[in-house]
């Protein structure tokens, strides 16, 4: 896709007034495309500086550039060759909206998940011990970032392991909600600091040069040590207890000044280095600046209402009773802003640490409060552990909502939630629930809020919505279960199962044919009645799910013997990125897929033409 | 289970006399007991005071004490009610190893995996703020557990949830491998410094007392800021960056003063709190202070050679070629050491970070370096998302040694390997290999090494051993490949399929039917020529697997139309401890179970006896 000769090379040669034209360039070509692509502006606005001053020190393609998430990685997308191809980032075969290593050689490391970037540079530095290579290994990471487990477990072991890294902390004063923790505190604190490097100097030279009292001659080497902590404050004392050297925090905008930083970096080998640069998200375009969190993520209006709202909607008029509501960084993208809004108190953001979200989680169930956690299924894959250790094994009722389980579109495989039903099915002691549709995910909500949990649950849903009126919704909420829905009955023997909302395009696509359609609403437990029939009564099964077919729903329904079972999701291998649209009709999982396989299916079984006619 | 009256009610009406005589006892009942029953000894000896001092000061019934990991909860048992049942600890229908809430309401929270009780705190403290209820709630975490991930992220959350929880650091020294990581040697530095109280009291009052310089004046509450650094060194920095006020370190065998310090933190109710206590692993035996490692749990001797050992003396011969094998503090009880014993350079330990480890491990990898990870089954659960979205997406040939993959025995539900086939199965784009035995383990590890990866590769291998000579497996090592093995061969149209090291079970238990046996090697990708012929000719299918039955490999099996499939393993629940053999029996995986259901079954199914006969 390298199309174009690498920006980044011509870089070296461009005057600093150069470069602040080529700032604003990119930065309208960013603004255009991602206006009609969707994508994450505000990030890539505020780094464009930065990416141009790091590539006017290292190499892209000679260095290891790890871009943490990389959802900021545009500018450096631009820079190595993929300028015309940026026209259709995030598109069906356009490049993809975030690094990825069959991409470019520029992207050493791809990413969607936060907090990987470190623990990456650790390794890269550990191959190239082996290899006698000598590179510059780079990390830049967002402040947001900073507090997942996985940063803090690979600071913590770089210095040990001798591993000459840098890392350049993209400081924006916030990640996609607003930043949680003592150290996001801690870095704010330092923030509003402005003349740091001046006082450092006066204090320095005032120390040195002073006559000291005999009281305080023995202590003057320990006061300079202090020093660095006074002027520092915070975060330096931070980084270099992890045995990190710490600067800055330097100006995000000024390239000049940055492009000095990185140098100073680059010559720098003593150890692991980290640099704290201050960017605004959005730089450049005011109403984004004013508004970072809204222009985070860019994504097409709709006119439906996505189920995450229809979460937060439930949730909001739900709110006398008692629970606690947690996300992971995600307070907008679950919907949970609309019950924080209502009920602040009931909503706990704990960053970007889904393990310890849902430990956490398990134990204020335990200590008898409903405990909610709702993240999106592709990141519930990093508390995994959690779910098995502490929240299924203590049978402890926390509800698990899992927001865009199933294909996501432009985002693409790091971040589709097809993998939910194989790592939830195996766990002991756990229910699985699939609503069918928006009325359906409300009233399973209300129920669990209402009722209350014997066993902890999970309502999974996609990343879709409908053309609904919400208030309806909630004046409608009622007590459900788990049984599964005939969404059409018929005397055939053809029986098909579909795994929650898919159901409503399956019923689109093959309510004309004279067969059973059945809504699964819930995955684990099986529904023993409807299961008894299919034992008695079907010949034929097709099961659809969206979902990863190993380990998925339709291995529950393979256990039933001597029926023809055809089983419709998507297959063993990681999906691209492009609209969800196309990632469905890909899987098969569109109407006009489905009744094209049908046909084919019975064409070739040789079934009774009377089976197949529409009515 | 608590037949006795709580022993800890009794500790206020103690002198310390009579407190030191108890610890005595204490400390002769476990090493008795655990000699014997197996368990860990080194970390309850060394917690002896500490737990006393703790529970004259605290409630264990009602506050709430959270055991980080708990391995170290037995004296924390014998005083809250189960003295007489500790003799029967990790015993099949005796008391767990571990901290159980369905065993005893003082245990608060249970655990087995490392770094979950400051998530769980945080949780405690939220219920119990909805609830308006008021209690202390304590955490009491090792100092191989301050590294992992959840452990800094729940650190990091507690200020700023504002939550008064207290946590007792229990710096040992060691984790179960030798500690790593920049924490661990800041802790080492603070440690050394003993006189850190009484130089505290001299700077503070020299400072304050002083005639200060004109140019320090406008500086002094800046220095002042800044003592805390300097008296308390690094530690201190640490975590009141993080927002936690700092205490200590305090000698932990000293029950007086201990009980002091615990009076002050319950009363300090201004934040979270932390409390960095030094105790000895081992304390009182000095075999065992000199050699905690070797004493940090103890097993029965047997005369078989482990799979861990398998995998270390195997790794030790190819010394000579281009690889890194990761563990996560656990080199002893992975064979590592033996690796490491001939080739440092080769083993990296980046404690108890999984997640990370796995990631690093990918990096390693695409930078061109073989890279091995060598994690317990049940452990490899906290990097499931660093499986797949830093391994199996980008395609990073890692090789994954799944130790103790399936039923581990005493250790019980938090450290059963059963799930990996199914949470392995279904990430896109892996091998999963089951080695039938000892040789065969070597042999995939060994051509894994020499002929390098294509994919990322999973060997999974049960809490076992052969009695072999080691030797002459090094000296037999072959390549080979994931094909499956007939280890019976028959014309019946009976086929049992039994996957990596339960097929000896199986064999030895149906050896003297007339059918076909099978071992499978590969649970992923599947033998296509075996599939095959089992399409072709099998009637009856019999599939044995020490793992889940949700998600596992015989739900590949059940594809297959128009047999008779019947598949043993471990049902949809979690197995308490007792012996791997009990376990096994439990599970209908031992070779009495697996003959006395084979001709239940096909008793049942009314087949020629033909069949049946035995040759």
């Amino acid at each position: 896709m390298e199309t174009d000769i690498p920006l980044y090379k011509m870089l070296n040669n461009m005057s600093y007034e150069e470069l602040e034209e080529l700032a604003k360039e990119i930065r309208k070509y960013i603004y255009t495309v991602i206006s009609n692509n969707s994508g994450h502006l505000a990030s890539n606005l505020g780094i464009v500086e930065l990416t141009l001053a790091l590539y006017r020190v290292f190499d892209p393609f000679e260095d290891v550039i790890i871009w943490d998430t990389s959802h900021q990685s545009y500018v450096h997308k631009l820079l190595t060759g993929r300028w015309k191809e940026f026209k259709n980032i995030r598109k069906k075969e356009g490049i993809s909206g975030y690094t990825n290593i069959f991409e470019s050689s520029a992207d050493k490391f791809g990413a969607g998940h936060a907090g990987t970037a470190i623990a990456a540079t650790l390794g890269f530095f550990l191959s190239d011990k082996v290899k006698h290579r000598k590179r510059n290994i780079i990390a830049v990471v967002g402040d947001g970032a900073l507090g997942c487990g996985m940063t803090l477990e690979s600071l913590n072991q770089l210095n040990y392991q001798g591993a000459n890294v840098k890392i350049v902390l993209n400081d924006n004063e916030m990640a996609i909600s607003k930043n949680v923790g003592a150290l996001s505190q801690l870095l704010n604190k330092f923030r509003v600091k402005k003349e740091y490097t001046e006082t450092k100097k006066v204090l320095k030279s005032s120390l040195e040069d002073s006559q000291v009292g005999k009281d305080f001659e023995n202590l003057l080497k320990k006061f300079r040590d202090a020093l660095k902590y006074v002027v520092y404050s915070s975060p330096a004392a931070f980084f270099e207890d992890m045995g990190i050297k710490y600067y800055g925090p330097v100006e995000g905008h000024d390239i000049k000044k940055l492009e000095e930083y990185f140098n100073f970096m680059k010559d720098y080998d003593e150890g692991p280095i980290i640099l704290h640069v201050l960017t605004k998200k959005g730089k450049g375009f005011e109403k984004i600046e004013n508004a970072p969190v809204k222009y985070h993520g860019v994504s097409k209006k709709e006119d439906k209402i996505s189920y995450s709202k229809i979460v937060g909607h439930t949730l909001a008029s739900l709110k006398s009773f008692e629970f606690i509501a947690f996300t992971a960084a995600m307070s907008s993208g679950t919907g949970l802003d609309i019950l924080q809004e209502v009920a602040p108190e009931k909503v706990v953001d704990l960053g970007i640490t889904e393990a310890s979200v849902v430990t956490t989680a398990a134990a204020v169930s335990l200590g008898g409060v409903l405990s909610i956690v709702d993240i999106y299924s592709t990141f519930m894959q990093r508390a995994f552990d959690s779910l098995i250790h502490d929240v299924a094994l203590q049978n402890a009722p926390v509800l698990l909502l899992l927001d865009r389980a199933g294909l996501v579109g432009e985002d693409g495989p790091t971040h589709h939630g097809v993998f939910d039903i194989s790592y939830s099915r195996l766990i002991p002691n756990v229910e699985i629930w699939a609503p069918l549709d928006a009325q359906d995910l409300a009233d399973m909500i209300y129920t669990s809020v209402i009722q209350g949990l014997k066993k902890p649950r999970f309502i999974r849903f996609p990343r879709d919505g409908e053309k609904i009126d919400i208030s309806e919704v909630i004046e409608n909420l009622k007590i459900v279960d788990g049984e599964w829905r005939f969404l059409k009955k018929s005397d055939s023997d053809i029986y098909v199962l579909a795994v929650g909302t898919i159901s409503q395009t399956v019923k689109k696509a093959l309510s004309e044919y004279d067969l059973n359609i059945i809504g699964v609403r819930s995955v684990k437990p099986l529904d023993d009645f409807v299961m008894k029939t299919l034992k008695e009564k079907a010949k034929y099964i097709l099961v659809f799910e969206e979902g990863s077919l190993k380990g998925g729903f339709n291995e529950e329904i393979y256990k039933l013997r001597d029926k023809h079972i055809f089983a419709f999701g998507i297959k063993d291998e990681f999906i691209s990125h492009g609209t969800r649209e196309e990632q469905l009709r890909e899987c098969g999982l569109d109407v006009e897929s489905i009744r094209e396989n049908f046909e084919e299916i019975f064409n070739q079984l040789d079934i009774d033409d009377k089976i197949l006619k529409r009515r």
